[in-house]
């Protein structure tokens, strides 16, 4: 914990002020867009980005991860807190606090039992499929305060606003940076002023708002936001915690994958190693200080932390600066943010979860593996269907069935002698020699409860194509484990081959999987022998069949 | 379907009459007594066991499985109609036949989707762990109606009945057979008769309870129970649809599951081959079959089906003189069962389910894979603690942890060459030998998204021991398959070595793999080269570095 302050060097200064001022520029836009998301008022976005990052910048494990409010886990927590509370009421604001509490003892609790390998439970195809109809569904939900009434029946200069104001971020987002690059600003440079389009399109609102009273003229705008550092917020609602704890647990779960696809992708970058319990462990402490603080649930955000990295971020005293900028922006007067016009905000959350629409991962799976494609939009439209909770429990049964149905199709070999070698290869690939009464069979998979009936079953089908065999040898080479499902499997066919009179061989089993097989009764009812090699097998089982004297086992 | 039938030979009757009238008189206690457990009148179970086993003849894939209520489902549909409606009421009896319908609904979709692969979702650890929770719930649910009251307020007459009749099922269990077998009886002819106990302490609690008239002393009897076949019921409660929608999902996972564990143990004995897609259609049809008539979820019971098998059962016509049997039990005077004192069906329900108390399991488990006995306990602990609905998410989430958790940790064997050979093997086992600026790693696991990551860090940290590599050869022999997360991990990581001028070479690529990569831009993209075999990447990488030509790709 905090090695990076016990190391800091004064060359890292620089970097780490400059990215502070930028994303705390970022941030302000952004925290507010996502707590309307949430359902809540705009402050607590930046109550949310306060506290958090500096908690996470003592507990976490990445360098530059910039950790608050998240587009994604904005709309889970108005998903679980809009049935519970009326939008606006006191008791909304508690249980979305709550919530970042719930979410965040859960995150505490995988990393204090190491469960930081959960990140692994989906897939890209199916991260992607999740985003995207996540994305969808933000911005859906963003048209209504963009046109200031239903796509049908807008609110005409609400509307005009909303529009004007994502041709404006679209506009710097695809054609300010390739203009200041030709101006002569270094790419990456050019790349975070246009970064920044979203504040300069508030303010521009904002002033746009005040100038001409579009509040008067039907225009939503923010209103008054309490000036003021957020004051400790330890209210809850007692008979929420049974309601608030599945879904708390699926939060946890989102903010983690979120935040650990965030560090992948700048671990990556800097040849970093990432540590997946310290993410746990630093999200959780996140999250639980963002309860304290009056917010709702964080995590670590792709886009930001990319903006973090790319405006020179060191070290988390990145973070600690723009939360210490954030601090100030609410100490200072606050009275000119009642002027923002809702329609500019509703235009940054629909410009920033566009570039969430990533088609590339879904043209790459098409091409690649259908099956992953379609888990990709079966998620996806789980989401947009189903809601966001659905579907990420679509995407975990997605990811784990293909596993289950990948493995329970294991690659098994008929062996054959590449003739007057030692060597036993696949008789399908190559001109491999089989004898009557000896089966060969290679097994190409690490042998568990997914596969262990299929294994069985593709056995005794290869045994009733090979009526004259009298022993049958597995070559383990390739099995790197056999569980407690798999080892009864074994046992059950081992018993099954004696009734039959057929030898059950092994070969070449590899040193741990035997290791652990001598911790069961297996090797001593084996009805057969354990050789090191497949051609010693062979030999051996030649010699027997042709009356020669068995010697003992290897 | 019924080919079987088509099949049909005079020598088979024999076998099928016997099994038939065994299975008969177990189903007549056993199919009430389960009733009982769903929380349903016992006639009900009756019901449950005409119908469904004639069509699941009609359907199913085995040929000795009987069809019909089962203790866990029964708890199960107790579970989860409980909250929702008195019990007794007309609703209580509608809603268990509709989630017989909706489980049935589900496994004719699962099986029309050719998903039959899910029974391997659960651990033989964790189904064991789960039996034996549900063996502990049942048991427990059963303790009042067999002492009539609370265990430290019994009524004596009832208690003294219901343990007298504990006392002599217990007998049959373990003193009959050994008898019957002394007596000249062959042994499974004797255990077939132990197996009928049930049938005849019940007929003589019966018997007793009219005789000294043990209704007027408070012990409680079964009651009128209506005479005559089932009527056709297409009752249904539109409102609870939604409620119904996931309990009868995982009712229907666990009425599949059930059912092949069963079905498997029969398929072994005659090695015969199973069909899971098959058996989901065919207890699909069964379980809307029941709800047809009147009953409530039902499956295959490995007990019963054990008891059919070793009556000499040999196509599914035993299963149809059954529920023929069953039909005019309930057409002959049903006035007797109304004296059926219920301390002695609760008794037979708690012996029944004491021979569900597997702990062999358990004991493997714990000397073979410590992580599998864990995940034995938890689950049955979660059945005791929470609920068996919540046993079987824990189940399925401890299954798939587990699997998760050992894919996440792939073995990644560092390669170095035998003295004078083409041989390439673990350095760590061998005396291989490595070269400073080459590093050879032989994957040894599918790369999937469970393992992609993990793999991607295993190998940056073996370049970090070895700084002055200049080339990886990652060796392919073992690796079958590559999902497009791990592809798009191994494009990443292609683009991060390349920056660092580090090559990236692919040995020994099995065909299927190679057929796969050529659908992307991996191959194109790749810094390096690919090579048949280890040696010749070694041999031909050393004379590139040497300062030789290189010569084009194989």
């Amino acid at each position: 914990m905090l090695d990076w302050l016990r190391q800091y060097r004064r060359a890292l200064l620089p970097g780490d002020i400059s990215a502070g001022v930028v994303v705390a520029m970022m941030m302000i836009p952004q925290g507010m867009a996502y707590a309307l998301v949430a359902g809540l008022p705009p402050v607590a976005g930046i109550y949310a980005s306060i506290l958090p990052p500096l908690v996470y910048a003592v507990f976490g494990s990445s360098m530059t991860q910039s950790v608050g409010p998240m587009a994604i886990v904005s709309l889970m927590t108005a998903a679980v807190v809009g049935p519970l509370a009326p939008a606006g009421s006191g008791l909304y604001g508690v249980l979305a606090a709550q919530l970042a509490l719930v979410a965040g003892v859960v995150l505490l609790l995988c990393g204090a039992l190491r469960l930081g390998f959960l990140a692994n439970f989906f897939s890209r195809p199916v991260m992607s499929g999740f985003t995207v109809g996540c994305a969808l569904v933000i911005a859906a939900g963003q048209l209504q305060p963009l046109l200031g009434g239903r796509w049908n029946a807008p609110h005409l200069p609400s509307a005009l606003l909303g529009i004007a104001a994502i041709a404006a971020l679209l506009a710097a987002k695809y054609g300010l940076a390739p203009l200041l690059r030709r101006c002569g600003l270094r790419a990456p440079h050019a790349d975070m002023a246009a970064r920044l389009a979203p504040m300069f399109v508030v303010v521009a609102a904002t002033v746009l708002a005040a100038a001409y009273d579009l509040g008067a003229r039907g225009v939503r705008l923010t209103g008054a936001v309490p000036s003021g550092l957020p004051e400790l917020n330890l209210a809850l609602s007692m008979r929420h915690w049974d309601t608030l704890l599945q879904p708390g647990l699926l939060i946890g779960f989102i903010v983690f994958l979120m935040s650990m696809s965030a560090a992948q992708a700048m671990a990556l970058k800097r040849n970093e190693k990432l540590a997946g319990n310290r993410e746990l462990i630093g999200l959780g402490a996140a999250n639980v200080a963002s309860m304290v603080s009056g917010g709702f649930p964080v995590t670590g955000s792709m886009s930001r932390s990319a903006v973090n990295f790319s405006a020179g971020a060191n070290t988390p005293l990145a973070s600690v600066i723009t939360a210490a900028l954030l601090a100030l922006a609410l100490v200072a007067p606050t009275g000119w943010l009642a002027w923002l016009p809702l329609p500019a905000l509703a235009a940054t959350i629909i410009v920033a979860v566009l570039g969430m629409l990533d088609l590339d991962t879904l043209r790459l799976a098409w091409r690649y593996d259908r099956g992953d494609a379609l888990a990709w939009l079966a998620t996806g439209a789980g989401v947009v269907a189903l809601g966001v909770e659905a579907g990420v429990i679509v995407g975990v049964a997605l990811s784990m069935g293909t596993l289950i149905w990948r493995a329970s199709r294991p690659h098994i070999a008929v062996l054959g002698r590449i003739a007057g070698s030692e060597h036993f290869r696949n008789v399908e690939r190559y001109p491999a020699a089989t004898e009557p009464e000896m089966v060969v069979l290679r097994i190409d998979a690490n042998l568990f409860f997914g596969n262990a009936e299929e294994v069985s079953a593709r056995i005794e089908e290869e045994l009733r194509t090979h009526p004259s065999a009298r022993d049958l040898v597995l070559v383990m080479s390739a099995v790197s484990s056999i569980d407690t499902t798999a080892l009864l499997a074994l046992t059950e066919l081992n018993a099954s081959l004696k009734r039959r009179a057929i030898g059950l061989h092994l070969a070449e089993v590899k040193g741990p999987v035997m290791d652990r097989l001598r911790h069961s009764d297996f090797l001593a009812a084996l009805n057969g022998q354990l050789f090191l090699s497949t051609a010693m097998a062979c030999d051996h089982l030649h010699q027997t069949a042709a009356g020669t004297l068995c010697p003992v086992r290897t």
